[in-house]
């Protein structure tokens, strides 16, 4: 048993967050991961982001990341300034590593974990051979991912930086007395409308007293169910979600068609006392 | 050569049917079971079972866990009820696990295979600490699935049940003497109409004389081929398909647009005798 | 030590291309493999080929097994003569394995590459011991590319053969003396235009001087970046693509939508000198 103790590592996970699609792209980063870390566990989160969507990545990340083992490595590139003078980095936390462009993508993570260090990636050594300035997800971001679950030295890839783009919340604020404005941050293939207000801001910028009432889209929605299934076919109501956000839900029916909601939409949510 | 055979274990396997669609649902799922088995090979059958159609979940998991190696565990989710009172269960066979909602998404599986104990899923332990009423597949059935992959005993997860929801078959029934009435089960991607009549179905109700003819949508086809090349470039046949049904097709052109059909559509079969 | 040089062998890698799409064909081909090589680690190139185009698996296959590690196994099925005449084959090059019917799809792969011997499968041993005619996929290349990755000796496969479907190049031609036609080669999911002329293609046809000019569907382009973010947003202009092919791409637009273009349209180079 000595060897499973002394010899015994956890096996390295990478995760993949992207807005290339499904195909050849994501394909070429597995490959040059697996070709440096040929142990890696490659996890797809998502490939669908939707194009140059960096708050939808970021939105994706901070659903996900929590749930892997301690020293994951996640890749999140959704990158519209690949090639430019915008930087890659890594983000060191307690608990998790995550590899990227500087552009905002980790801001949520900024916002909830302890940093523990940010380094820019400089040194060519764990990047391809070739460069190319219109795919730093295979050539600088998956070589970089993969050594790093090797177990490379952090200050190996470059220096550690302090300005790089800070925490952010979720866009939320509190636009009346007992009312709080926030978005749709994501429809998702049930049509339920995940909204960026979460039970956290709602007590904090509101208190816990009183009914909460959303209103979207000219609707109004007053029911609070805790599942899906305590709702009437087709009724519509609001449920606390999985991730911890409010979110507009319709019982075996599309919520997002039946209100006429898209991602982006404006969603208010108010506490209504007697 | 005593290592190989004393320690090696088979790589663990958990096999994943969802309706979750692609996205953050179904990677939380997998950093839950990659936190508890770290070793575990996670395989994606598909997360784009129709939502809330068990019956497509079902039909899924009849066509892909037999090719799984023994022991793996096929964690099946398309689960309306999440929160009510309906019970998650194990099922245990010969050869495999599944693992999954007590709402008749493995009613194929109960007909088609010897079932050695069906648990109800109870315990706490092997559940995540907080499970949210809406995402089952990530708070209950995937770290049970996880644990099961570790070598977990059955008992520990909770008591046997013998009231599960139980076995059916595949809707096929006998509306003339010499002709079955099916549905049309699955099209796939290339338009590939599946039916849920099996050649076992028309053996043991039809007998096995005559020509097969099928009508669907006001359609007769009566040309039966054995692989889609053998066709003329459009022309609508008939095929036994790889999973063990009768499918109809159009070489190089989707049988499902030329005919106007969807999954749902009944389909007869007649036996025709000279 | 030792141990780690004498017993560690490389994970057996085993990509996947094929125009199923998203569903249980596949499923049941991954179940195949790890039921015969349990450690495979098994990565999706793509299976949204488009239904039955051996021209865009063979593209898609160029642009991705240079990233994989040596001795990766790469199959191929994009086979819509499945189960007539055709043959099944093994191509080894000095880096690389390719697995799938012959019919075209390993042509890029023979003009780029030293090819060590082509094997015409035939051996039931490493088959499934039932090979439905419509499914080879599942019944003849998994179990193969299992066998192969596991170690086993291309002659067990079958005979070598000569008369394989040989080399072939993208699409391109000289059309004047300083034009080169070539075809749009794929639309990626940012819209960009990717085309079948590399700028060995056009340094090798036209020579290194001027300045490039691309033609389709109408529209002249004359600006050329090297990244998207150089352009102003909405700007149409080309690319060295990081595959090594040209591409028309619009900064944050769909290029392809501005111009009107689909998979398959020619495409104009021409090299203007002042």
């Amino acid at each position: 048993m000595a060897a499973e103790k002394g010899h015994r590592r956890r096996r390295p996970i990478i995760t993949l967050i992207t807005d290339f699609g499904e195909g050849y792209y994501v394909a070429a980063m597995k490959g040059v991961i697996l070709d440096i870390c040929q142990d890696a566990c490659i996890v797809d989160i998502t490939h669908d982001i939707r194009s140059h969507d960096v708050l939808e990545g970021a939105f994706t990340l901070l659903c996900t990341y929590p749930y892997f083992p301690p020293k994951s490595v996640h890749v999140a590139v959704v990158d519209p300034g690949v090639g430019s003078e915008r930087r890659g980095i890594i983000v060191a936390t307690d608990d998790h590593y995550f590899v990227g462009p500087d552009n905002g993508v980790f801001s949520f993570v900024f916002n909830r974990e302890q940093v523990r260090k940010v380094i820019s990636i400089e040194s060519q050594l764990y990047q391809r051979g070739t460069v190319s300035p219109t795919f730093h997800g295979r050539d600088v971001f998956s070589p970089v991912a993969a050594w790093l679950a090797l177990g490379t030295q952090l200050e190996k890839f470059g220096q550690e930086i302090e300005d790089y783009a800070g925490a952010t919340v979720l866009p939320v604020q509190k636009v009346e007395e007992n009312r709080l404005e926030g978005m749709v941050i994501h429809v998702d293939k049930f049509g339920n409308i995940i909204t960026s207000i979460s039970r956290d801001n709602a007590s904090q910028l509101l208190g816990n007293e009183g009914t909460p009432k959303f209103f979207l889209n000219g609707h109004e929605i007053t029911h609070h169910y805790s599942f899906y299934a305590e709702a009437s076919p087709g009724e519509v109501f609001t449920l606390l979600g999985s991730s911890g956000y409010y979110e507009i839900a319709a019982h075996k029916k599309r919520a997002a068609d039946i209100l006429g909601v898209e991602r982006g939409e404006k969603v208010q949510l108010e506490l209504v006392t007697e």
